[in-house]
């Protein structure tokens, strides 16, 4: 892997299931072209591609430097803030940025030294529901109602130009928070031992869910749990989980 | 030429002396995603292409919509307003706008019924410092320092973007004003008939120009005569010009 100065050094642009290896390129000449390097692939169709280092220009370093990983939770893991780009209107509205207030959030969390993912779904269709729904907020970048289909590459440069506006506009209001956020893979495993739990006790069927996971997702994403929150939340489901099998 | 469906008639975009018929098509679909449809070509290297119109994706209505000319002075002859984009300081610096701000000068002067013109240079080298001197702004695009070459398709997309967040945030603040604003071709008469009437007059010296030119160029640029005031400067002209010769 080669250096990469990076100006937001724990941000990263996470492609998935990219088709094409020229927009692999062209996204990561348009990171490094507003100061980000740090790229993260989940199952791109071809890579390593000379498509990709030829399309990127000057940015064969982010090019080269990319992880390649086989799903979008390890791509995330260790991520507190996770942000999602969509194109549509979901079934269940789910917390929403436009590209400006994106990249403010991002700066903030970043100022708190938070490590944060942004999505960016195939060139065909996007992210699925539910992998935007492993998302703190989504974001949609406004178009002309139609035609609204961007591509890939160009979404990604949209959204770097925003996080570099932000950095450029000094914001660092995030607050000073006493205890680390939770990361994703923390969440993860809350929901997963949250929704046994939930099965486990009746509440939940899972021959007819409602969409109740997906609300409940959608609410503890929304209060961004810290590390002792979700901490408390598990001892509780232990609590359950043991009296229930007693 | 097909039928565009524009949310801004009367804003075109120009680009000078393209290589990569790719980029021409790549900047036609971003124009469109952002409701943008009159593309003017000057000198394009190769023109009209298959792969202009594959890059397009959706948008080969703009791309086969595209005007050919052969000089930037016919592209925007009839505009009001014109527009550069340039990555480089300038020597002689010339008034400048950000993308948001470039965004909500073209709506405005868009509101006021004027024909606008953004220019967007070579993929090797941008705009020579002559093409930027017929512009009344200069755009920069901000980008991380150590690399700031940004693709051409991709600048078109963050000034496109710009003009549709400045339609969405429904800036019409612009003076009503009581006559038309001269064109640039208006202009570019003027200046001619400014550079002999200098000269004429032993005021600018051809072999020493010192330029000159161009600071008046810029003057005259900065202040956007209108065609009342123009005709006022020529009938100016005119008679010095009659009173040397007599």
């Amino acid at each position: 892997m080669m250096e990469n100065q990076s100006l937001f050094p724990g941000v990263r642009i996470v492609l998935v299931e990219t088709s094409h290896p020229g927009n692999i390129g062209a996204a990561a000449r348009a990171m490094k072209n507003m100061g980000l390097t740090e790229l993260v692939l989940v199952n791109p169709r071809s890579f390593p591609s000379n498509t990709a280092v030829f399309r990127s220009a000057s940015a064969a370093d982010v090019v080269n430097g990319a992880r390649v990983v086989d799903s979008i939770e390890s791509a995330i893991a260790d991520c507190q803030l996770v942000l999602g780009t969509s194109a549509r209107n979901r079934r269940i509205p789910w917390p929403l940025l436009n590209p400006k207030s994106c990249g403010e959030k991002i700066l903030s969390a970043q100022a708190a030294g938070q490590k944060i993912a942004i999505l960016f779904g195939r060139e065909s269709h996007g992210l699925s529901n539910e992998e935007l729904h492993l998302c703190h907020y989504h974001i949609n970048i406004p178009t002309e109602k139609a035609y609204s289909s961007l591509n890939l590459a160009m979404a990604v440069q949209i959204i770097c130009y925003e996080i570099l506006l932000a950095r450029q506009a000094g914001h660092d209001d995030e607050v000073e928070w006493d205890m680390e956020f939770a990361t994703a893979e923390d969440m993860q495993h809350f929901f997963v031992h949250l929704e046994e739990t939930l099965v486990q006790v009746g509440f939940h069927d899972l021959e007819n869910p409602r969409r109740l996971m997906t609300r409940l997702v959608r609410m503890f994403n929304r209060i961004r749990p810290d590390k002792m929150e979700i901490s408390i939340l598990r001892g509780f489901l232990n609590a359950i989980n043991k009296n229930r099998s007693n």
